[in-house]
């Protein structure tokens, strides 16, 4: 298991970098990895902090229950989705962007739908996934200030897609994850080029047709 | 209250940034931080200055009736609207970026509208939004070279909508604000993030529809 | 009037920029600065060189035959171009840059036309124009790899164009002037922005017109 | 004839700038260059290596078959793509981008067929293209993950066009190459400019017309 201090320090840097994508405007964007099991306890970004010039600082430690246990200020109002992403997949690190593209295509989606992605070499980005034939179904939930019940929608979501790789919160962003910060880090670069590529793909086809 | 040195780095740094983001091309934006209300005191970038590369130096302090009273050169020709702006809101800084989304998207709206944006996550990121579910209206000021009439009608704009975090200069870009450099900065982001969105979902809905 | 040493420090560094910005992939781009008037002398960069880590060594000196007089390699095929702009606006520096968008709009105007650009505030970077209720023509050249011909055509232009700040040929890009470095690189960047503006809002509006 | 200090990192260095442009997302991207001729050594990024932070020691050598004589992990699993553009081109470098642009523009070639760009002047970063008055034919290459079988489809397309510079595998990016690694850059960056115009412009037009 990595330390408090390797992972805060990652997390910091993988911060810095998503911001200067423009993926994490404002004080968008939170990241978490998964410190120990059992008991579970979650490195996350605090509440409210801007991911420009974001340090190790910035982070502290949850437990299950999204109570923090170490460090300064408060942890981030979706650390019970994060909590409901890593009790859904075990995943060890659990990333939220907040791109131009990944609002946009969350918008077209039917309430209770997904966007589906086929066809790209890309997708071979995602965890087992050895194909360009593949299909990604990335569920589309809808925007809620209720977090404990956006954390339910989200397991749900989970629990009907267990094949998903990532999610979207309707005009909010990407949810992904992976077993590391390194997996979870090329899953957000994967989406938010494929949610590009889809997107003007739609547009030049004549439309936005709003996914399946 | 901050000191001028410690305003005018962070005024620099924040200036070179928009620049590397493209929000201030030529010698585009200007920016300003209050320094104290009594006497008001406005530490403010110089008339004409590159934003890349913007240094402490390039600051000037202006007294409440714009003249400058501190710093080497002439005040940004707009400090009468930051003047306005810090007058209308009681604003500890004030930003002008000038994107291309802001300038394509005041373009559309009618004379005395307003851009409408609604329903999207992001807008929490203005001061004392709690839900997406919140319609901020954008003002767009008609653009003039009289900055005193132009100061005149911003004030006018803020008066009819108190709310609002941010107007937009037809043809010349975005004025936003807030408590302090770092709330302006966060205002400025989120803006400028919703824009782009506002501006490339109409495009996909087909059309240029000119906001509300 | 600056040195040597001065001027081909500065055309590299604003070269890196203009490279990282996107503005001059390939081998494409090509930058002077006049090092004197009488005899003219034009610093410039050299022949076919990558403007990625573009250093001061790259650049040479010119006589107003375009024949190089001081430096390694051959001096830009476009040397002819620069001249003939220094020629006819008594400019102190010629920047060309080729931008996606310069070369998207530059395809839309007739033969022997111009591309107009009117009522944006950013108009206002441009030398001596107070105000944005101003009509900037761009005229466009055609193409061709006579630059010889290149040369004559561009003077033509600017005789037709004694107000233009810059111009476009067709499929390949800028060349805007200045009295000195920093002038012509704001005029770079206001071109460079209006491009994109008019591009993007003639696309909204439904269709890519070409200008008048 | 490069050393493998030099040429790894050389690779390294442009590894990390095409990741930095956004064309090498996820883990997508691999690049080579030939070590030595006789017999055939190439220098190439191993599997599965994340391109941001790329370094020297992510390089190995692998021989004419694609098995590995030097460095640790395993080769790229396109290697033998690699191998098969040496072998009909006789480059010295091959770089393999995976951008948004070369994805979408990729989509609408009819099977067998080519993207045909034409009258650009930035075609003239093509090796031995002398003019902009010159129509490359990109063939369009259908993906597979039988690897042995694309680099034979690549090697036959390259015999149906000996001129390209560059060849599209469909839903996975660009094959450029070059005598040397700074050729072969040349050419990544005149085609994904070109890519993004070409796209661009047939948005404009009105349409996703397909390629010829």
């Amino acid at each position: 298991m990595a330390s408090f201090e390797h992972l805060s320090t990652r997390l910091a840097e993988l911060g810095r970098a998503l911001y200067d994508r423009g993926w994490a405007m404002g004080t968008s964007g939170n990241y978490s990895a998964v410190l120990s099991t059992e008991p579970l306890r979650l490195v996350i970004t605090r509440s409210g902090v801007d991911k420009d010039g974001l340090l190790p600082g910035d982070m502290l430690v949850v437990d299950e229950a999204g109570k923090a246990v170490m460090g300064a200020g408060k942890p981030s109002a979706e650390t019970v989705v994060h909590l409901g992403v890593v009790h859904a997949t075990g995943a060890g690190a659990v990333l939220h962007t907040h791109s131009v593209w990944n609002t946009l295509l969350s918008e077209g989606a039917p309430e209770g739908g997904s966007v589906e992605i086929a066809g790209y070499e890309m997708l071979k980005g995602l965890r087992d996934v050895a194909t360009h034939e593949h299909t990604e179904q990335v569920p589309v939930v809808e925007n809620t200030q209720d977090y404990e019940r956006m954390a339910r929608d989200v397991e749900a979501a989970l629990s009907a897609h267990p094949e998903a790789h990532g999610l979207l919160l309707r005009g909010h962003g990407l949810y992904t994850w992976g077993r590391d910060l390194a997996e979870a880090k090329r899953h957000v670069e994967v989406f938010e080029f494929l949610f590009e590529v889809v997107s003007r793909s739609r547009a030049a086809a004549g439309g936005h047709d709003g996914g399946g």
